[in-house]
C-alpha cells in the first residue's frame, strides 16, 4: 500500500453480535482477493467491526462494489446482519510502520 | 466526517495479547478529543488491532502526533507493547452509510 492507493474503511454493528455470517464474509474476502486492482484487507471485531480493504485506485473500488456476487452479499448484509454500517473511501496520503526488532 | 477530512488508520499487532493496555489507550483517546480538529473515533481488535480516528486537517493530525504526552504514549507502544503497526494517514474522498429501519 504506498501513498495514491485507497483505502475503504467499513465500519460496522451487527444486529446480533452471535450472528454467524463468517462464511459470507470469507467468500468475499476469497472474491475481493481475486479483484483487478486488489492490493490486501485486514479486519476486526469488538463491540464494532471495522474492517479495511486496500486498492490501487478508485475505479478498482467501484468495480468490486458493483461485482455481482458482492451486490448480492452487500443486500443479504443490509437485510439480514447489519444494523448499521459506514463506508468511507480514502486515498492514501502518508503511510509509515513500526516493527518490533527481534 | 465528510469528504475532504482524514482518516488516521491504526493497525497493530501487540507483542502479547493477554497485556494491559487499556488505561493508557483510554487516556490517549480523551486527550484526542480535547485537540483541536478531532472529529471522531472507532476501534476493534481480534488477531490485530484496527484503530481510526478523523480529523478536519493534516495540520490536526501533525499536531496531535507531536503532542507531548502523545509522543510518550508512542515510545512505551514501540518499546513495550506493539510488535507491528502501521499507520496510514488518508483524505476520504467518499462516504456513506446504512441504518437499520426501526
Amino acid at each position: 500500500m504506498e501513498i495514491g492507493n485507497y483505502a475503504v474503511i467499513f465500519t460496522s454493528v451487527l444486529n446480533d453480535p452471535a450472528i454467524v455470517y463468517h462464511e459470507m464474509a470469507e467468500q468475499m474476502l476469497e472474491l475481493a482477493k481475486r479483484q483487478p486492482g486488489f492490493l490486501g484487507f485486514g479486519s476486526a471485531r469488538s463491540e464494532i467491526g471495522i474492517s479495511v480493504s486496500y486498492w490501487e485506485s478508485l475505479e478498482a473500488i467501484q468495480h468490486w462494489k458493483q461485482q455481482t456476487q458482492h451486490l448480492l452479499a452487500q443486500e443479504r448484509g443490509r437485510s439480514e446482519w447489519y444494523q448499521h454500517y459506514a463506508v468511507k473511501v480514502c486515498r492514501i496520503e502518508k503511510a509509515y510502520s513500526f516493527q518490533q526488532a527481534e
